[in-house]
């Protein structure tokens, strides 16, 4: 096989299809999530069969057990896709909604209209979830997708591919609206990012390894975010009882997802009030933390069981673990200055009562998502309210912090005219 | 001097005053404005001399007379650019806005503030307004800038930085929130282009070459856009008079512009009655016509002294001069195809008196603006209210079309708490 054919040939259909989806109206678009999430129902043995191949060749390969538990397609995994894609037809369609339209001095009148950013390129790792909540997005916002999960899912994700495109075909649209790549070739993925004739924008979803390396090679623009080192700020006038709360569950609530509090910021006003009370909770969850030397004192003070002196490098750590680097701080803006520099800009949260402190944390600090008196945990598609999320930036440009349907979707000038012309 | 080390100062220098710049209040930054507008009032006479020394040094090196004329800093675009300040500082700053807070079940406040992007590096030609126009956009909407213009204009530039730089410092703003390139070394650019750890974002301004250049090279995002080939298409159901009158001015306005028609499509049914008419017109500018077969049958049957047949090639050609490739296409169907296929995504427009035709061409032609019954030549920021334009983008992330104050922000996520922690 040759893959830059393959893949060429996979982005001239997914373009083709592409403006066929662009003007689908809603309720076909509806009818096909529908359709599909009807065929998964009705194949989900097959689903867990091809799913089985799946398992038995990771196992083979030795894969690890978190990597299985992911690739493994569930009952409950099965019932949860489904649910999605019926979650996905409630939505709004953002596509064609004209927004603005004011009439100028000129007599024209301009506006904003809502359209599909085209063909979206999605390259993932061995979840075979992603293969449905990704296409039941990008078809309902009108875009046209190809589709790049983990080698290790190969034979789930063929398998969903196929009621994708028979979905697609009975609500009469494209079945190339939705390609799910054949090869596990890794060549594929570099074909996928070096054709922006093609492919309008490629989101990643995976390890900070893979994201690095595409965000070396890609030719395509990319919706991404590399890491969540997020912080929580506890300030000198903060509640302490919503200070200890917060800390607690921004840290502990998961561990391994992207919006957990990395780096916990104290006020120095305010630390042998609060830290005490926070180790108490940290300890019932044998919490390490990595301390500076004040906080360090206070830790050691109340016979904290698993204190370190934290070293530079962690403060720009992600620990994805029950690991937390512990600072003491001057003042607000000496936590600005802090988080402006060692924050990956995902989300970070100020605890206090102040409130022109409230409003300059969350202009100044520059970040996708910035609370005040809430767990950084929030942070997340659907808590924000946007119904689904395909993802998470940390970019300025487009899309930013959890991104919907909206992300997936551009505007473009209109302007109804009357004949006018430049004088 | 070190080129990449002088530039990466630069960076962090701008990376410092971009924070004081994201905070500054309205007021401020108006007063700026306003302060840069008056000295440079103060030092016109000053200002002509620097702008001598550039063009002497321009004579001698033989350049032509157009870039000559771009490189004149006259009475007249002194006046212009004083004009241009004071006209930002009446447009609305548009940082700070939150838009859109909604309670969420869980007690949370969600909405979206919009913030600067950070630093803005731009990129750009001898015209040595560009360096006020730049400064002035990127000042109110809260960003610092690093300008680096055409080597041709470096006195000018200097000695309007020197004056931007009083005025950033009368108003209590950082003067390192507007920095211009003090070398001509073109290894400069290279280096802008590499530090996405400093610059957020890239606009270049110039000539496809050097845009083309930078697509490939830089690692920071860019608001660009590469050439204008811009569509008017006369449908069969288009009134006549509106038709001749749009497709006469779209080319002939100006011609260098990159709004400006570069190929007419007209349906079948109305080209016989229509292309005579236009044909007329275009003779009083002696317009070469480039017609595919039967446009070219019609034009010869009116004796058009100036047809030549169409290649391949014209249809995606930028003429930026008295040329214009015609086809005539079987409908609009046939005009879509051929736009969504040959068009540069910047602006096309059509002619039509048909309700259904104008919705789906609107929708269907994917280009940032898109029209009916209007000019192509009306693409363009002021024409669109956007009250000043630092650029024109062709791309669908981020900004699309003409590109205003707003296109040089970017929106984050606010949450409002009061203690909640996800469950």
């Amino acid at each position: 096989m040759d893959i830059q054919q393959y893949i060429t040939d996979v982005g001239q259909r997914a373009r083709i299809a592409s403006r066929l989806m662009a003007r689908a109206e809603t309720a076909t678009k509806n009818r096909a999530l529908t359709l599909i999430a009807e065929a998964i129902r009705r194949d989900a043995p097959a689903l867990r069969l091809a799913n089985q191949k799946d398992l038995d060749a990771a196992r083979a390969n030795g894969l690890e057990e978190a990597m299985l538990d992911r690739l493994t397609l569930s009952d409950q995994a099965i019932a949860t896709m489904i649910e999605g894609l019926q979650q996905i037809v409630t939505l709004a369609d953002p596509i064609g909604e004209i927004s603005n339209m004011k009439y100028r001095p000129t007599g024209i009148q301009v506006g904003q209209m809502r359209v599909p950013l085209g063909v979206i390129g999605i390259i993932y790792e061995a979840r075979p979830n992603v293969t449905i909540d990704a296409a039941g997005l990008c078809i309902k916002s009108g875009n046209a997708t190809i589709l790049r999960g983990g080698s290790e899912a190969i034979h789930c994700n063929q398998a969903l591919a196929k009621l994708v495109k028979e979905g697609l075909k009975g609500a009469g649209l494209p079945a190339d609206a939705v390609q799910v790549i054949e090869t596990t070739d890794r060549a594929a993925v570099g074909a996928l990012i070096s054709m922006p004739e093609y492919v309008d924008v490629i989101i990643p979803r995976g390890g900070k390894g893979l994201i690095e390396r595409l965000i070396k090679e890609s030719k395509v623009p990319m919706i991404k975010h590399l890491d969540g080192i997020c912080h929580v700020y506890i300030d000198d006038q903060a509640d302490p009882e919503k200070a200890v709360k917060i800390a607690f569950n921004a840290k502990c609530h998961r561990y391994g997802t992207c919006n957990t509090m990395e780096t916990l910021l104290i006020a120095r006003a305010i630390a042998p009030q609060v830290l005490p009370e926070l180790a108490l909770l940290y300890r019932t969850k044998d919490v390490e933390l990595r301390a500076d030397d004040e906080a360090g004192k206070i830790l050691r003070g109340c016979d904290y069981p698993h204190v370190t002196a934290a070293t530079e490098e962690d403060w720009s750590t992600e620990y994805l673990a029950a690991i937390l680097a512990v600072k003491i701080v001057d003042d607000m803006d000496a936590a600005i200055d802090h988080i402006n520099h060692y924050s990956s800009h995902h989300t970070d949260s100020i605890v206090t009562e102040n409130y022109t402190r409230t409003m300059r944390f969350l202009r100044e600090v520059d970040s996708a998502s910035v609370m005040v008196n809430a767990s950084t945990r929030f942070a997340d598609g659907f808590e924000f309210g946007l119904g689904a999320e395909i993802g998470i930036s940390n970019d300025k440009l487009h899309a930013r912090g959890p991104v919907g349907l909206d992300g997936l979707t551009s505007v473009k000038y209109v302007v109804f005219g009357h004949g006018e012309v430049r004088s």
